[in-house]
């Protein structure tokens, strides 16, 4: 296995027309890899627009199997770029059972690992309550060629239990495909601080743990009724001492293709040996509810 | 219990003479106190220049009885001002058993917390593992007068599990008596990148937890035979939104008072409602060994 690679993040603008969704991602896709990207991800559910802007029956429609129709097209599609790819999708496991999904599929078109979204959010227009069962596969680490690679998924990285728990299954890096943007009315007064939470909590996940982070986002308004959100790019690429190391802006759909060397992952854990001073006797109570829930 | 108070930081440059730095720490906390601040939270081991820079047994005579002289003294002075006191020593247990702990006392002057460090770090210059037992009281919040409080020291400071379990007991506020800098010869090339993954992280668990998170540190040289560190400073306060409200510099002593609203504790959480979506299901792993360990 070789310790450097390259990454490719896609950050979409998502129109309401699902075809040229998917046309846009693959022409993207074979770009990224032209540009010797190796590992390619997508944003969250990003063959629709953000339907979870709303709660409407009628949006079940887009949830799909996996394997299926979709799966098949990006296996193949790998398959012909030699890339792995992790693609985020609207799963439907049966009739009643729905789930945010994230799939990885590896340089020879194979379904190599499944994750399955663990931290729903429900807020005003981010309605994934609604939509999907929370995550029951666990965390997880997959290796590829290119590199041992974990998957969370947006909400998921406000928690850095779900950061850790990748990390200490082996991930060098983990990829958060990702939709999160601004409410227009909210921007002037908390927009700037939500951005910058957002990147510090990422970037904190890379130092914690001593691992590369990489976060693709869709960007552009989406509106849906009265309930409007400017999605805000800034898909990234952080190192495993926390520093950003390549990032797109807020304004428009982009590829960020970026070398990495999974060196720095070893290196940064000799320097910052947070992994070997763990207390797990001392963390019992992170997994069960405490006095207070 | 009123949700609003005044926290105080003392950061001091420590010198050799025991007599003089304690006199210096009750100078700066009685200026504290007049300027209002209600508790009052004191550096790592103030007592004594940062001893763990070297691995020597001479240094064992440093620790002491809790309670014991030294709390009887900041007792009183607690009692005194009518604040919550926060300071760090090298306990002594018995023979053979010491600890790196931190004692909250309240504004009776009656000792109501004892926390002992759990993560000890060991990297050169910070030869902690020789001289302390890892802390075996679990996590701490305490309820005072002014607030509920956690407090955790250091090294701890790296670790997410510390500072969310601190927040799961009902701290509104954590508290970091630090003592961390520079190796002069590191401090060109990794400086800025290493004083910032130490502010990044201090504000990823405010962010995670919709807490206050305020730090204080040592500053300075300090030379013990060729080791030298420059303590860097910048102690800090920060909101539950992960903003740096106040923050002191890296050239001196000196004392930070800042009004906080507990309520913010509140606002956090309720707009970022990441305690509610936290899956204890999903996060058993964290507290034992994994198939990496």
């Amino acid at each position: 296995m070789t310790k450097k690679t390259k990454v490719g993040l896609i950050q979409l603008k998502i129109s309401k027309n699902r075809e040229l969704n998917i046309n846009k991602a693959i022409k993207q896709i074979n770009e990224a890899a032209k540009k010797g990207a190796k590992i390619i991800c997508l944003p969250e559910l990003f063959l629709n627009e953000y339907f979870c802007k709303v709660e409407n029956h009628s949006n079940f429609k887009y949830a799909e199997k996996i394997p299926g129709k979709t799966t098949h097209m990006f296996c193949n599609l790998a398959r012909q770029l030699k890339v792995v790819l992790i693609i985020s999708l609207f799963e439907k496991k049966m009739s009643g059972i729905y789930y945010n999904t994230c799939v990885t599929i590896n340089e020879k078109g194979k379904i190599i690992s499944k994750y399955r979204k663990i931290h729903i959010p429900d807020d005003p227009g981010y309605y994934e309550k609604f939509y999907f069962r929370p995550g029951n596969l666990g965390f997880k680490n997959v290796k590829t060629k290119y590199g041992e690679i974990g998957s969370l998924i947006c909400w998921d990285q406000w928690f850095p239990e779900a950061s850790r728990l990748t990390a200490l299954k082996g991930s060098e890096i983990i990829f958060y495909p990702t939709a999160i943007g601004w409410h227009p009315k909210e921007k002037r007064k908390f927009g700037s601080t939500q951005l910058d939470s957002w990147v510090t909590i990422q970037r904190s996940h890379a130092i914690a743990n001593g691992i590369f982070v990489a976060a693709t986002n869709r960007v552009g308004y989406e509106k849906k009724g009265n309930r409007k959100i400017e999605f805000w790019g800034n898909s990234l690429i952080i190192d495993p001492n926390g520093k950003v190391i390549s990032r797109l802006n807020s304004k428009k759909s982009g590829i960020l293709v970026c070398a990495i060397d999974f060196k720095k992952v070893e290196n940064a854990r000799q320097h910052w040996p947070f992994l070997r001073d763990r207390r797990v006797d001392a963390y019992r109570d992170l997994a069960k509810n405490s006095k207070n829930d």
